[in-house]
Parts: structure tokens; C-alpha cells; sequence
């Protein structure tokens, strides 16, 4: 199989250190990465931010949003980073060096076009919330004695490896979304909430547990490699019933 | 062709930013490398070297050391990392993603017990002389408009490779050589001496030329990937034919 070559965007969620969105830069510069997002920084940190050598041009583009569905936005393939110290990690972690073999055999590989990265904040990691919206969690290989990366190097690291693969496009350019894609998150973060409105409706979710079986249904979607047409598909449907519950 | 797994020392040269260096440790730590040495530090730099989180051993063993020759010391296998910016480089540049396969092909693998692995400082680089001390030069594949990476980040690009293939041993604990294996850099420091020696007293070695003869007898030594019983031999050539100039 062909490795497919992705626009990659690295989102950063609520970095601390300005020194490390310089640093993330400066490495996605190193490996032809372009596009630089970063979920709520404070407000200082992100001012801070010093055009790193070579890395203007994606310094200069970067943007500061305040959701992470925002920087999520027309990606169609997320990617989690974690070291996996958490306890409660509910899913599989992949091994980085394993994560080309990974997107080659994925039914949905060559309908992908632009891919999301994601980091967590130095100390706490990628949120719960955030690996919902994420197709696959990816973990560095690093000792157990010392398992946590500065997330200058953490980034530099995963670029790396992406462009060892051949899974950077260069150059990136505008990427337009074909019917026969891969759904892109935005469209499906559309499509559930709808399912999570009708849901609701039929008294299917229930107080208590509601926020992890979005969680949960999010990710079932995910699993399912819809494209565009699926998702647009599923939206009618849901829509239709919707008018139906609601006209009875 | 087995990789061989070494015991590995990362060398600094000259680094100027103390952050580098706690950086580097930690991403020697990350990959399960240990040794650290710094040739020549600002000596307020490395004053100021904090135990980056996780590296605080590496960080505690790490020695400072005048010379470049102290920190190869007993290494039989040294690799030196470059940006490949530099005009005058006489060499071919290996790129780091084909090193694991260079090492296995070369005909010494399995008699190579401890490498170093040698960083230039951040503005700089490697000077020519530092060069003249590798077997290899390495150069991690960045994009041509960004060529050069942070030394944190190029230092954890490279472990992150090394334990990728394979090549890191763990624990690392003392290193015997023995008479089969590569002979290691201090050995054939002072077998150059002696040769350097006769050169002179024969009158090879032109005043004009005599340093950069020296550099290239250094390379064509390091190219023959001698044993430590191949050193021992010829240092004994030489110490005859020293005798023998000396007492005609």
C-alpha cells in the first residue's frame, strides 16, 4: 500500500512555555510542516512567541483559537500524542514507529487529505475530552524510567518520524474535501450533535452518564471511517427524525 | 546482518545555552541513553545546568572535560552530526534515517562496543578538526529552506533513531575491549603521535601542509577500521623505525 501523503496542521492545546511553541515551530519547519495551531494559550505565552530561526513563515501563520474543535476544524485524521502515564487510558496506544504501517492499512488511507496533530499541555497531557476527537493515540517509544518528553523535542520527534515516512505533502496549498473523502471533523462533530439531539429526545441519554456516552458515540464514529457522502447521508436521516419527534 | 547494540556517549561541544544541555539529557534519558559529556563549556552554562525532569541521572554523571579527545576517549565507533550547511565539507553525509543500515554493513559492527555521538555548538557546528575524529558523518534529512535544527531537538531526533533500530543497550554498565575488537580513538591518538613522529623526522610532513596532512591521515586510519590488535602492531613498527631514525 501506498504511504498517503497528508497536510499536517499541529495543534498545540494550552501550551505553557512560549519557548516551546517557538520550538514546535522551529521543527515543523525542520520537516516541511506548515500549518501551526494553538488551543487557549495564556495570554502572555502566546505574545512571547519569537519567530524561531527558519520558522517565520510558520510562526507568522500560526493561529490562536479558543476550542479545539476550532483548530480541529476540516481535518479528516486526528492524531492523539500521549505519554500514556495516565490511569485511566481507556484505548490502545501506538507506538509512533508503528504509526505509518498504521495509517497504510486504514480502509480510509487514501480518501485522507488533511490530518490533525495533536499535544497536550506540558504537565497535563492531552484532556479526556480531547483523544475523543482523536482517530488514534500515538505514544513516543521512551523508557519507562523516563517516559515524558519536553514537548519541543516530543513535536520534533513525531515530524520526524512523519517525514522519515513520507507522509508529509509539500507542498501543502489549499486542500479541497471530495464527496468520496474521509469525513472531516467538523461535519461530524455536526452529524453528532443532531444524533445527541435526537438522542436526548428519546430519553436514550441519561443525566448521569451523558457526557461519556457523547464520549463514547463520538468515538464510535471515528471508528467507523465515514466519508463525506456517509455523514451527509446520516445527517438527513437524523434531521428527518428530528421533524418527526418533533411533529408527531 | 545483526544491529549491533553500543553503549553510547553523547557529546556536546562547546554548547552555549545552558537549556540545551538539560535538554539533551533528557532526551538521552527518554531513549534510554546515559552518557553525557561536554567538551569545553561556558563554565557559567554548565553551572547552571538544571536536572531536567527524569534526567536527573544523566545529569549527575555528566562530565565536563577541556578536550574533545577526553570525551571520545575510549570510543571505537564516533559519529559526528552535522547540518550540512557548511561549504567546505570534504565528505559525505550520511542521512540519519540510513545510519542503522550503514552500521550493519560495515565490516567492524560486531567489534564495536562503545560509540560517541558528537553535537557541535548551536552556532557553529562541528569545526573541521572535530570532524577529523568521525567515521561518519550524519545529517538529520531536514527541508532545504530550514535546515538546522535546535540542539535539544536534534539530539532527541538522533537517540529517538538510535533506539528506533535498536542500537541502544541497556543497561550499559562498564564496556571491556578486547584485542578483536575496533581499536578505540585514544589507542589510535596515540599511534597517530608516533607516526606523526617518524613523518616528521623522515620529512613527509611539510610545515605548510603538516595539519591538514594530519587531519587526512587521521581519516584514512579511522577508515581502515583496525582492531586493537592491528594498532598494537603497527605501533610497534613504529617505535622500531622511531629506534632506528634515532640510532642509525
Amino acid at each position: 500500500m501506498q504511504t498517503p501523503e497528508l497536510n499536517w496542521r499541529v495543534v498545540l492545546v494550552r501550551p505553557r512555555n512560549p519557548l516551546n511553541i517557538g520550538a514546535a515551530a522551529r521543527a515543523m519547519a525542520n520537516f516541511g510542516l506548515q500549518e501551526l495551531m494553538v488551543v487557549a494559550p495564556y495570554e502572555p505565552v502566546w505574545q512571547e512567541v519569537r519567530s524561531a530561526v527558519g520558522a517565520e513563515n510558520v510562526v507568522r501563520s500560526a493561529r490562536a483559537v479558543e476550542r479545539l474543535e476550532d483548530a480541529i476544524g476540516d481535518a479528516n485524521l486526528v492524531v492523539g500524542t500521549t505519554a500514556g502515564t495516565r490511569r485511566n487510558l481507556d484505548r490502545d496506544l501506538l507506538p509512533l514507529t508503528e504509526f505509518p504501517a498504521w495509517l497504510r492499512a486504514r480502509t480510509s488511507a487514501s480518501r485522507l487529505r488533511q490530518a490533525a496533530l495533536l499535544f497536550g499541555s506540558e504537565k497535563t497531557g492531552l484532556s479526556s475530552e480531547a483523544m475523543s476527537f482523536c482517530h488514534v493515540l500515538v505514544r513516543i517509544p521512551t523508557a519507562p524510567q523516563c517516559p515524558s518528553m519536553n514537548l519541543g523535542q516530543a513535536v520534533a520527534v513525531c515530524c520526524y518520524e512523519l517525514a522519515r515516512a513520507g507522509m508529509v505533502s509539500t507542498p501543502p496549498g489549499t486542500v479541497k474535501l471530495r464527496h468520496s473523502d474521509a469525513v472531516n471533523l467538523q461535519a461530524l462533530e455536526h452529524a453528532l450533535a443532531r444524533l445527541v439531539n435526537v438522542l436526548d429526545e428519546v430519553g436514550y441519554l441519561k443525566p448521569k452518564s451523558r457526557n461519556a456516552q457523547i464520549l463514547k458515540l463520538r468515538r464510535l464514529l471515528l471508528d467507523l471511517e465515514l466519508t463525506n457522502y456517509d455523514v451527509r447521508v446520516l445527517g438527513g436521516i437524523l434531521a428527518q427524525t428530528q421533524w418527526k419527534l418533533n411533529n408527531p
